[in-house]
């Protein structure tokens, strides 16, 4: 049916409820499973306001990359504890929606699951409208939880 | 996993799609598989028109509601093609999306699943838009092909 699951990772608990649908679906199937947490470049605003308070930290995406790290982290132990063994998570940074179904395409996954919102967290609404614009540029099969 | 798939069929390439991938799904998961046809209700405009053009067939509802059950009748056939035998089809009028996600959540369907865009014909392009608001509205999770 599926051979290859991607499922976007942001620690919400709208990512968490897909991540459990994915990993059934792909103990179902057979299919590989693998995670993507996607952060967002450092932008031109915030390197203009690094230059006026210069006591933030040096490189704010370091910051983010290491969160982001974390986070992926995070979602790989719950899909051990699911009882997949050794599924590949990657961190990649760029815009939200485009850098999940690019990559998706690029690596050639036949399903991305993701969650339609979090619980009252900033997340969730973001991935709100992450969920949204994904299914709109999708060419793979999207599957909303 | 699985165990009601919902699947608005509109007859489009986009909805035999889904319909494939749907009931490959049920196969897998053991779960039933449904079938709804959803048509518009003659609108007051279409109303006004037929006090204009009188030649106009009596009933647009009856001509829409025949043509959403031959839809709906050919979908069944082939949800048998593909091995499902007795899959239930329903039609309803309504507006497309609330009618489809009411319906689900109703009758208690586990996933809705929906194709994203026709090729090429006014009903896929129509469909599209139809399962953006389906996913913005269903509490149902929601897998677009």
């Amino acid at each position: 049916m599926f051979k290859s699951i991607l499922v976007p990772f942001d620690g919400s608990q709208g990512a968490e409820a897909a991540l459990a649908k994915a990993a059934a679906l792909a103990q179902l199937c057979g299919a590989e499973l693998t995670l993507l947490t996607v952060y967002r470049h450092h932008s031109l605003l915030e390197a203009s306001m690094h230059m006026l308070r210069p006591d933030e930290p040096a490189d704010l995406d370091d910051i983010m990359r290491s969160h982001a790290k974390e986070v992926a982290e995070r979602g790989k132990s719950l899909v051990v504890e699911s009882g997949i063994s050794a599924p590949r998570a990657f961190v990649k940074a760029g815009p939200v929606a485009r850098t999940i179904t690019g990559f998706a395409k690029e690596r050639r996954h036949d399903l991305i699951v993701i969650g339609s919102r979090g619980l009252g967290s900033l997340e969730g609404v973001l991935l709100g409208s992450v969920s949204h614009k994904v299914t709109s540029l999708s060419e793979t099969p999207v599957l909303v939880i």
